[in-house]
């Protein structure tokens, strides 16, 4: 079978996640005949590095796309809404990691270990929580049924890019040395602190993020009554997330550590250890431990989970979509 | 009416919570006629400052307690279980921070804006996380009573004392500078990192600290069949505690805000503001915001909470109780 060699496009090749998205392509050996890199004007004149090759960034534009089998978007919301259209006019399959499509009914939200899709253009990569906790439930929700979820999030700097990473770092380094720091990210102290997701706010007293959260996990795991809430809190960690899940489960969860351990994509940490965000770090899995029987409420569970907010959560996702695709065209 | 001038011991002077607890009486003007500072060996040869008066640290012996009135017991369980009943026999009044006498059925076990007792020679402050989490339930227990509570943590070094406050520093210190690090606290890396609470493990899957939490929180409360479950997580800050909470009433807590705004020792925060560790560091009330409705069940509320540790969570809770006492007796 020949491998199927493909024209990709990286729009947002210059941020955190489309660095990231590059570095996967080129280790995991993923079939390219000919790479363009597409950021703003920003970056006009920089390149990146792809299997010792020098690539030019160049600035995205409407007709980018001709000739292009396949378009990764690592944009904001903003740009794949106006970009992502003519992508799919000049024949592009787009995978689109912003949030804009996510929630459209007519577009998947694909996690592949959970669901596939080979019939859309286009096809959406969820939230990074989402994604990450996704993984989680959706095997305990087939074994079980679950009924309702509670999400409390530790999410990592790397959620805001590389300017977050360097306020926490440089805001850090600052108050350790008594100096002043002047260049923040987020409109909070971040070193040494916690704060709420600084998303905006709705009128019900949720967040962006946390809607988000809630939206995308019902519509990955096609599970539209489920009853889920979410707080999305920032903590003073670089690149992974950590999430506490309370799940109430239909019937008895008796073996649920069991169903975790063959689940795919997931890694299951046994106590007295447990997944830590500094040990998942550069790891694909998705880790959970302390999985414990809620004393509060009968057929609930308490899970601590662990994910790399940059490769499952985010770069790592949209890959494996792609590479399911080539593997059902070849 | 004449001040109640009474010979005071502090049990346990040196550490984070004795000398926090010094600090608050000295603030405060408690009336104290002698003052007396007791440690372990450790200390021996070393001074507290009180009044801009230099208060030898003595050595905790067993007769150490003739003429005290009131002692304040700053010490791990150990110390307490040792000591106590050596100053309940030489005639002291104990207030305990420890942990050892808190869920003793003949122990009253008080936060005072909740509860008070003047009948007990021994009384027990509670766990920093209940005390905190308490002065939110209360109000609301009373008001639409509560029938299950989430609460899932973010807690900060003082947690652990002074040596776990250096560990977070010299050691993202040492990562700042890339520099090796080995004097560590915790047996987890602390820098850029959560971990989950490293106290002992239960068979049920629940540490100590969050069974701790769970069953002071239902003694303070004084509701027994309270379902209560936490997840106990320490996070890179330096003081102050943050918890989410998860609240299902009995009744629809339409008015939850002004319940709590009438609350004693409770100040809220309204969006887009909310509390953060920072801001409530050296403060004496227990801050919380973002108070919304859960949308995924009826009746339920979602409460972010954060407190000084070291304030409401241990010293200025034991300060209070003796406060009331004082009032009381004059």
């Amino acid at each position: 079978m020949k491998p199927f060699l493909s024209n990709v496009a990286i729009v947002g090749a210059s941020g955190l996640v489309g660095s990231t998205l590059l570095e996967l392509l080129e280790k995991r050996n993923f079939p390219i005949k000919h790479l363009r890199c597409f950021a703003s004007s920003n970056s006009q004149g920089k390149t990146c590095t792809f299997k010792n090759k020098m690539i030019p960034i160049e600035v995205l534009s409407t007709d980018a796309f001709a000739n292009i089998d396949l378009a990764f978007f690592c944009t904001e919301a903003t740009i794949s809404k106006a970009f992502v259209p003519a992508a799919l006019n000049q024949g592009a399959k787009v995978i689109d990691c912003s949030s804009y499509y996510r929630l459209d009914p007519n577009i998947p939200l694909i996690v592949p270990e959970i669901t596939l899709d080979f019939t859309h253009q286009l096809v959406a990569s969820p939230n990074c929580i989402a994604t990450i906790i996704s993984l989680i439930l959706a095997p305990l929700n087939r074994a079980f049924g679950i009924k309702r979820v509670i999400a409390t999030t530790y999410q990592a700097a790397s959620g805001g890019g590389r300017p977050a990473m360097s306020h926490l770092i440089e805001e850090t380094r600052a108050q350790l040395l008594n100096q002043p720091f002047t260049n923040p990210y987020y409109p909070f102290q971040y070193a040494f602190n916690v704060f709420l997701h600084n998303s905006t706010f709705y009128q019900d007293g949720y967040v962006e993020e946390e809607k988000k959260i809630i939206e995308e996990t019902k519509k990955i795991l096609r599970h539209p009554t489920l009853l889920i809430t979410a707080t999305s809190v920032r903590v003073p960690v670089l690149r992974c997330h950590s999430v506490s899940l309370n799940i109430e489960c239909n019937s008895p969860p008796i073996d649920a550590r069991a169903v975790l351990i063959c689940a795919p994509g997931v890694k299951v940490v046994d106590p007295p250890q447990f997944p830590m965000p500094i040990d998942a770090e550069g790891k694909e899995e998705v880790f959970c431990g302390r999985i414990r029987t809620d004393i509060s409420q009968k057929n609930t569970l308490e899970i601590w989970v662990v994910g790399d907010q940059l490769l499952k959560g985010a770069a790592l996702n949209a890959v494996q979509i792609a590479e399911c695709w080539i593997q059902n065209f070849t």
